[in-house]
């Protein structure tokens, strides 16, 4: 491939293919694409590719990824301070605030444990969550982590280290999806469902 | 979604959404990856855009995409100059080098004819391939185009134009694709296939 169209062209694909999302192939087709839409595409991209480059930062008070640190969201005076929610990772925080689903502060860990990866307690913000979580000013912590093996495990050791604070810490339902049909789901989505069922 | 993680990262993720192969949610995805890999592919990436928006020009010769006019391919002294091959695009030419299929110069034609999406004959480099063909050096233009109705008709129509010149005009062959099954072929390719039968 390497004397087909130069070296410059070879290099944006091979760095494209690392996008996730991208394969080799789809990489020269996105190559070929930005190449042909130059100004449309390939000057804005590269341009907001270098903003992010030089102006995104890790909000040092929750994990959430801004121009600013604290970041919009910890700005945010209408944000309930009261409640924490625990996510794995910044795309889960979008996930929920995409949703809607809570007016409370996030607490981004980086990660959750995991015996096969090799990540412990110290490669995840825990020091930080136990320093916000026994401030004072919370009253429950949300863990909304993802419902696998390791997320799982990290909920219950969060669920420990925050054991001497008197804080209660909730998870989130597990249950039959919005729009799901039941033959369709795993037994053990389906008894969480039946075991935690609603009135009317 | 604009408040959620300020306009920088919004931008980021709605041209990166733009991008062929990726859709709003890889977009995401690929956002947080580049944002998270910022030395390793954030900013070797956005480097090699900068050098593709400013350095990468198509060739006047051939319509290949190169640094240099004419490319490297119109350069190379070893290249067959007496066989045109004409392409529809430069992911075929490429398509075409990776076999190594032939050793050729190329004619990109930068699209084919096609009614329905207002493509006619001077929409593409039709008037350089005539030219081209006609210079008195080349003795066989491969018509190496899509086998879809608006290949062929460019094929029909381009079989038409250099028939003044006496040069010979061949495409590619129909027939099983290497490894392919025949229950698995449609009847068109399997009676062309039939038809261009070749002695063993």
């Amino acid at each position: 491939m390497a004397s087909i169209a130069g070296p410059e062209i070879e290099r944006l694909i091979q760095l494209l293919g690392k996008v996730p999302g991208l394969g080799p192939r789809s990489a020269r087709r996105a190559a070929l694409h930005l190449i042909k839409k130059r100004e449309q595409l390939l000057s804005p991209l590269t341009d907001a590719m270098q903003m992010a480059r030089e102006k995104i930062i890790t909000c040092e008070t929750c994990g959430n990824i801004d121009t600013l640190s604290p970041c919009t969201l910890c700005r945010d005076a209408r944000r309930d301070e009261t409640i924490l929610v625990v996510v794995e990772d910044v795309a889960d925080l979008w996930a929920l605030e995409r949703a809607s689903a809570t007016n409370g502060r996030y607490h981004v860990l980086g990660g959750v444990l995991s015996a096969l990866d090799g990540i412990g307690p110290k490669d995840l913000a825990l020091d930080q969550l136990v320093a916000r979580a026994s401030s004072g000013d919370v009253r429950e912590v949300i863990l909304a982590l993802n419902a696998t093996v390791d997320g799982q495990t990290t909920a219950h050791y969060i669920t420990d280290l925050l054991s001497p604070y008197g804080i209660t810490v909730t998870k989130l339902a597990h249950g039959v999806p919005v729009g799901g049909e039941l033959d369709y789901l795993d037994e053990g989505t389906l008894s969480a469902a039946m075991r935690q069922r609603t009135a009317l």
